[in-house]
């Protein structure tokens, strides 16, 4: 366990804070009030980026300060999973900054699993339109009719057909759908009914425009459509792509699924704790500001304490996941499950509870749109079920620490 | 101790709950949806009550379930604080539906505001129609530049001019804001600044419409506008009205505040519990619904012992504030701060709590508009801030228990 | 529901509270520390109840507040389980107190088995000196071997020899075991093994001094003897005891527990609750009384946060419990059995919290035996496994409320 | 961060838990069992040392595992802070393992203090026995009659007389008091009132058998003598020390005490870590082996969750008391004061948390002598207050978060 910043990270987080400090943080509420104003109800078809961010985008890709979350040194920067993990956690201090550094879900597990998995001709087509921020895309996994925690339960379908496969089902929460650039799903479903449960799922490309694919609506998560990003609804009856469309190959879903796994899960979560440092930072600013009683409010009762447990929470978090993301980098993802699966459990969590205590202490304030702290509220609460809910994963965490006793 | 439900009360909840049954639960997800498609974003001056609810206000009022908070046997149905809870609880089970029966806050507490302290003239030309559901109004209190949960920061303020007072300063959070009927608020202010601390404000009536009373905003409560009610920022500058809108004179605003809490905290508690009671069916239902891991998912992992400790929590918070109830009639409202408080406290993070867990259990569809429990969620959370943040009412718990032993 | 103390109750609560601080109050310390010193170890065939425990009982009983417990007009008091309850709560702030009343566990569980299900010679020889205080008795449920929340793992057996009947077993957590009254234990056992679950055990009675009865140890609870009580192990080896010695017969056992179950059930956390409040007092009074940063502790930090919030715990959960009682008492055990579980999860749970408050706040006195408050919290944790784990009780909880939905 | 263990850290991780798993486990029920047996109450003047840990001392001396929390490379092993964290946690699995290795509290406290801040005559006459585990030693701080965790507060003197000190003072929670080895203690009294509060106090060697200084009494944790060690308290009344028996000097306490302060915190955490994870592996063990129901009862209800939760507080406990360790050995004490402060908050709340799991799990068992679990609940109880309560070190989290701010 060396979590030890390397000189090459250390110089990525000076600028990454840098170029957030002087270009994003002086207009970070105005963005967030305008991104308001410009996308102010569900009609996703005229959300639109705002253009602060278009800009912004320009500016860190000439800075180089683009695809960071890549490994490869060619395409990304060329850093483990734990050089990245501090960066995520700077992004992760405003909603939108991921974006920015084309280090935004679901995007970077599209661009992995292309990166890892896919062949030359869909590397050309999507993964090299991605990578330059050009165009957005979507994964298409969860599914409204089934409890989908359990994989087992998917009924969506994908099956040959000459040289096309077919596509059907229904997907809900799917991150990104209603962003103005995105332009295609990564889609898991049924391929190989009879194969074991790891070799029955295939994913597939499909373009936003195909015919049969509708997007019924985008989904409001605690009243917030998280717009221009939005998590969408999409229904597939009878979609047909070109066989070069399947990643890997019929089958194959699972294997895919796994890969993309271990990396995303460290970003989410680190994303996660700036959010919640963030929110920390509001709420000391807040305390040490309003007075009432006589005394800043960080003074009376229990306030004090509260913030006191927010750090050692926070700090335990950003252990847990730095620790994971070193494991994942020597280890590899199979042998850092229980962290894998840990982290998931335990940082959005903290976050919760660290968002709600802001709040609090902002009163009326932190409820409503004068500080991001009801989207953050919003945000951390939808990550305790995106990527399947903290029960499943604490399933995982039990069952491998019974196997230790079991083995014996 | 007694909360025996008299012949009475047993009667009006049959009949409450008939008239849910049979006309609202009907078209409760209609309605929910309706209102959403109705008032899509902030723009207040557009919202509308949706028609169902208007007709069903006219059958409630018909049938004779109107007014059934108002203890006067003659302008309400003369039922207790006690004998009204149970009735509040039904009406918590959906959002709208305390309108219907004209027993909404914050319309309740105006108008046992103007029923105890209102002159004849005022009675006549606010109360009456507030009685009869034709006109909404505001109470405008917690103000955005101060800590207000202590009272002496207040910056509005209401000076004596001639035959008018002259009204100044800026409120928020005053709910019902944007309610398409809302006509006037009862607006709290410094007016007597050399007095005692409870002798130095007044309360007055300000029409909507008056010159120098401007509607900036209405705030959203995690991304909810709430709409049609609204939770608004109101400023007013200059506001002359007369001075027979004063409402027992100037320096009597603490009195009048007083008066106003007790009950209020009930019904607010007594509809906390039944949104809560609606939260856990609907989780319970899902849970018997939904499968995964061939079992359906109330049996999974500690599912079970959550429905179990929601069960606990919300008799213990029911019983609470019945007893809180019981005392208010029985002993009044001074011998029972310690329990007005602590119903402030525990009612609405217990609810907090089921309401979580039953999100949790729905996955994505608990989060969506496809079940009222984000709305539900948003609402219990603004709970403990609106009336003072929880904190205040654990400090008033914490006095009374200490001086137990410091007067012995 | 209907809580409130009839004038029979108000005056018996009267008289026991003038009790406790008239003859007992004055020498709680005292007492605490000699019966430490008289039993300091586990040898428990030395251990002796303090003198002025049997003065307390000749006095009580002289007074006519003795078996209170005990519905029964004649034997007992004729109170209803609700007119009990606020007395035991009164007896439960000192752990020796309830002897003093003979209102103790497992007597009075033992006395209203042989009062409700006993025949005439059985209620001659055990339940008269039992009712007299002039011996106690122990309750052999619990096992060592096996789960015994699980009833279907019960392995002691009970099983007929002609006049006679065998018993076999081992019993643990057997309280009352090393008083020096002791004089039988009720055994439970397999006694029918083909029959349905609700048929298949038996209740017998069995002298302590039975040959092949052997008492192995008494066990700590937290280190704690509970001394001259004790909580013992017996192993019971071909044990013959007269057929006559069964309770109602074989195969009746399940019919007696449940019996035995409701009011016990009351009477525990009523006790529970005063241990609580005791411990609430003994915090308030400490945190005023010691100073550290120029101010009562009390007044730092979240201390103050901590002392509403047991004050707020402690009163939902008396009533619940009164709420429990006063079902019991008007709709039976049965149809009171969520609210029976209910009790056995929420109030040693709440206990267990405000004791460990309240020894925070002692410091290290808290620890030790300076204060009662170290007894108090072995005693309510151990509450949470006695009698069942709480997750038990949960269990029975969860699948009353599923029923509610599955039936519809 | 660079948590990684060195080749020669991990070879001593093998040694000690080879050494444990040859010679200590086989008799560690034994050793429990009998520890009790000899030491059956509070005479502590009868307290032995039970032969098989004399015996383990000779044999780890022998075989290098000795004073391995020194960092002198003669005197000890010359392992840092973060390099003994690991040993500490495996020593920390049973309570009496500490002292096999000359690692137990508070004498390594007291031999750091004496290495860095003795004199030689001090280091010949105290250190050298102490370092060859011939003595114990114990720490005088805590203070019966004042709230001690404000130093402001401690009533103690030590007061110069010609060539003497002469000592004045009640001391209480004093560790090792009752070791039959126990030959002085480190005693911190008022001496320089005049002086501003980190110059106000002083250090002296007391000799146990002074004249004028008696053990009043062992004090019991939870019911729990911990002997042979034992909790004590002392009263010191005009005891005469040679002035040479002063650490550093008149004024010098307060310095002396944060210099003990950092790997002290470190090695308590870690220690309890262990006890944390052995209380953990019991409880999988049991879950795993009892059934009820037709399960493992770590199947039923949350139980599995449950352990899934304890593995997640246990990592984090043990990441955030690494980064501690390494942030003592690299920045120093000082600039890792959060880090010392939040250990000592997160570490004994989670073991209690993970120790009453272990409990619930075990049933009746859990709270007995047959499993060292309640011995466990006493001691990390106990870690909740020692060294300052939890409260006290939320402060100053608290104030150095402010801090950040208020600079800005």
């Amino acid at each position: 366990m060396n979590f030890e910043h390397s000189q090459k990270t250390q110089d990525y987080i000076s600028r990454v804070k840098a170029f957030m400090r002087e270009h994003v943080e002086p207009v970070e509420g105005l963005i967030y009030r305008e991104m308001q104003e410009m996308n102010p109800d569900g009609n996703w078809r005229n959300w639109k980026l705002h253009p602060l961010l278009t800009e912004f985008k320009q500016q860190a890709k000439s800075e180089g300060l683009w695809n960071l979350f890549l490994p490869d040194a060619e395409l990304g920067k060329g850093l483990t999973t734990l050089e990245y993990a501090p960066l995520a956690e700077e992004m992760g201090r405003m909603l939108f900054a991921p974006e920015i550094f084309n280090c935004n879900a679901p995007d970077t597990g599209n661009m992995e699993v292309l990166y890892h998995f896919g062949n030359e001709q869909q590397k050309q087509q999507w993964l090299t339109p991605l990578l330059a921020g050009e165009i957005r895309s979507v994964f298409g996994m969860t599914e409204p009719d089934v409890a989908s925690s359990d994989a087992t339960n998917m009924q969506a379908t994908i099956e040959e057909d000459g040289d096309h496969v077919v596509v059907n089902g229904k997907k809900w929460w799917s991150t990104g759908l209603g962003h103005p650039n995105a332009k295609f799903t990564i889609f898991m479903g049924l391929s190989n009914p009879g194969n074991d449960r790891h070799n029955r799922h295939a994913m597939v490309i499909v373009p936003l425009d195909s015919e049969g694919l509708e997007i019924k609506r985008m989904l409001t998560a605690y009243g917030d459509y998280d717009a221009p990003y939005g998590h969408g609804e999409m229904h597939l009856s009878n979609v047909r792509v070109p066989k070069e469309n399947l990643i890997m190959g019929m089958g194959k879903g699972f294997a895919i699924a796994q890969g993309r796994l271990g990396p995303g899960r460290i970003h989410h979560c680190m994303r996660t704790i700036g959010l919640a440092e963030k929110a920390l930072e509001l709420a000391i600013h807040r305390g040490l500001q309003r007075e009432a009683f006589g005394k800043p409010i960080i003074k009376l009762g229990g306030n004090g304490e509260r913030i006191a447990q927010a750090r050692i929470a926070i700090d335990q978090a950003r252990l847990l996941t730095l620790n994971a993301a070193w494991k994942i980098d020597n280890v590899g993802v199979k042998a850092a499950m229980t962290e894998i699966s840990a982290i998931k459990v335990a940082v959005p969590r903290m976050a919760q509870d660290v968002v709600d205590m802001a709040i609090q202490i902002h009163g009326g304030a932190g409820m409503c749109e004068d500080f991001p702290l009801a989207h953050f509220a919003a945000g951390v609460r939808a990550l305790r079920l995106a990527d399947g809910p903290d029960e499943v994963h604490m399933g995982m965490v039990t069952r491998l620490e019974m196997k230790k006793y079991m083995s014996r």
